[in-house]
């Protein structure tokens, strides 16, 4: 099955937005088995939207539209569609109800501009949205099938996969279907993995194989194109077990996993309670452990030491260890991830310090200087890193070296094979 | 003058890359006074690539294409929109020349491959590309202009700047140009701000108006089109302050102005530091306002007070307050506000404490309850918030809410006139 994307909104035309709607469609409707012929692009007016999404259904039969579903007046998708169908709107007062209820529970009234989102296509199917106000809807008829989705993105995202893909998979049959996984890795450089992993790579043939960078470690995405669901399923498990024995314990998830839910999933296994103290970070390394759902039966909290202050009176890290060696040092880590762990009474306490910048480098400790320490019953460890990238870059990577930390402190806790430290 | 963009890159409709260079592009064409229509992302094959290159020339008469012009066998825009202009393709000596130079200072030696990367149709100028392999094209003839820029971030930016942007910017003539300006707002729902910015609407005329809503808030951005520069820049500045008037207090910032750097600035200014209490963001409000470089000479730290423990033992919140009120409550925000005053000796304490979800929530305090708190030296202020959205957003707006009231309160502490409070 083919299918074309239009993505409306004047902010995407001029650049203020990035089109990250256009990638999470692409993804989810290979998946589906559906192709993607074209994705077009055009501003918010009716004439814009008319000749894109008629030209699309011309060439292709069918079309998915993103944006210009909401409240106010420059969005206009659903008129303009339901004309090029023939189809009049009609007030839905169910729908309205709905709306009614769903503003009720955040103690707010709909107003009169909220109206015309209970207004629907005749014959549309009413996609219901439960991450937002504006449902998308399901037009079929002689122009042949529109889907109208919302431009917000977790309103698109929920819709996508409760709604439409699985309507669109039945749709597409049983055929071929494109699909990938990734494994992500952590602590080894590209150009390393990829020294690693070129010894293997005839024998991920037909499967291809990318290199993804990103500011927290190198993911490899592995896909099958164009395949039987069953035999790309297989060739995509074997391909994944060739990549995890090249990447050894660098690798620490699949998919989208999250290294956070990781370190959570295996405190919780063996029982262990975790505290932070940041300095550089200000809060961001418990962010993301806090990020995960269920995250509280492993984490207890900790504190943001940010000023030196907080690091002897809170932490009670010695005033003369800061005096001594200065606030981004090795003792001083020691002394901070001992003071989380002594402070909430948690089995693991991990603490950060560092030089995030862009101010406060040094000969001696230049910008992306940073000491991440972790403290437990039997002892205490750091490690000194040194981030390349902006000031977000090197707090990012600081957190995510910090989880791996304890990744690894809690891989070492059980007998393992063919891991290396790096 | 209007234009057309074709990207070209399977990868793209795939969802495998972010279409990030159609971002960069649209603000690089509207400040050289170019209107981009339409934005066309197909595959890299030579006749989804033709079909979309010959449509945006018949509909608008230039088009400017990313990506296909590298070495690989998946490259074809060059050959494809030769044909187009019925331009044969011949190999240029010293564009040869130019890329073995290129090779050598890497230590490499061009492959066959890469012969195809000196070949230029004939009348096309060649656009140097100091920052990669594969040269830039701009082409006219009976079609119209044709502008081939290789897809390759860097790359792109490189010649975007330095050849693409100047040639345009002369064509379009001394002339006009599309610029933007943005409002922040938060705190105030986008139909709310609808009704009140709909009473002014037809005075900001010509400019056109769009609602920008996002997780911590609504943007709302005016666009002046086509406008000779001086009165661009005119009608944006009486525009914005239209909007100003309308937004009150809701308003935080232009641009792309952060809350946390806002409330970082009014607390710099008039003296006075801050500390945090958290619950239910886990940090997250630390990472917001610490990813402000210079952020320490207001941010002292604070408690992630994740676990009730940490509540009563670090922030010295009464254990009988948590066990009649529940840590969902406004005596616990409160006690933990003034917790992280005492705790850090901060003139300022902020505290969050609610259910972000997805579990957690009761019919009395459901799912996005969040109680927001602040200390301050004259006494100690909350608000009951119920936000929706998932885990995240709920913790986003926490986080954001929490800002806005620091900033509602340093607001309060000066005279202000046409404020209100919502």
């Amino acid at each position: 099955m083919r299918l074309e994307l239009v993505t409306i909104g004047s902010e995407l035309l001029l650049g203020h937005t990035i089109d990250t709607n256009g990638a999470e469609l692409g993804v989810a409707l290979a998946a589906a088995g559906v192709t993607v012929t074209r994705r077009t692009t055009v501003a918010d007016t009716p004439e814009a939207i008319r000749e894109a999404v008629a030209e699309a259904l011309a060439r292709t039969g069918a079309v998915l539209t993103t944006g210009g579903l909401g409240p106010t007046r420059d969005d206009m998708t659903k008129a303009v569609v339901a004309a090029l169908f023939e189809a009049p709107l009609a007030f839905d007062p169910a729908l309205w109800d709905d709306l009614v209820a769903r503003f009720a529970r955040v103690g707010r009234v709909p107003s009169e501009r909220n109206r015309s989102q209970a207004e629907v296509p005749a014959g549309a199917t009413v996609l219901p949205n439960r991450w937002g106000t504006a449902p998308g809807l399901w037009l079929e008829g002689a122009p042949g099938l529109a889907i109208l989705l919302p431009g917000v993105p977790s309103e698109l995202r929920g819709l996508l996969r409760h709604e439409v893909a699985p309507r669109l998979a039945a749709r597409a049959g049983a055929g071929r279907v494109t699909r990938s996984v990734v494994l992500r890795t952590t602590g080894i450089p590209e150009s390393t993995l990829a020294e690693r992993v070129g010894e293997v790579e005839e024998g991920l043939a037909p499967l291809s194989l990318a290199y993804l960078p990103g500011v927290t470690g190198v993911d490899l995405r592995l896909t099958a194109w164009s395949l039987p669901p069953g035999e790309a399923e297989a060739r995509l498990a074997a391909g994944l077990a060739l990549l995890r024995e090249r990447a050894e314990a660098f690798a620490y998830a699949e998919g989208e996993g999250d290294l956070a839910d990781v370190v959570l999933a295996r405190c919780r296994a063996s029982g262990r309670t975790l505290a932070v103290a940041e300095s550089c970070t200000g809060g961001l390394l418990g962010a993301r452990l806090t990020a995960i759902p269920g995250s509280s039966d492993v984490v207890l909290g900790g504190v943001i030491a940010y000023a030196n202050a907080l690091k002897t009176g809170v932490l009670n890290v010695p005033a003369s260890l800061l005096a001594a060696h200065g606030a981004v040092s090795e003792p001083v880590a020691l002394a901070m991830a001992q003071g989380a762990r002594a402070r909430t009474g948690a089995a693991l306490g991990v603490a950060i310090t560092g030089v995030a910048g862009p101010g406060g480098g040094s000969a001696e400790k230049p910008v992306g200087t940073v000491w991440i320490a972790l403290a437990y019953a039997a002892g205490v460890e750091a490690r000194r890193f040194v981030f390349h990238g902006d000031r977000g870059e090197v707090r990012a990577r600081a957190a995510q070296s910090a989880l791996d930390l304890v990744r690894r402190h809690l891989l070492a806790a059980v007998p393992r094979a063919g891991a290396s430290e790096d």
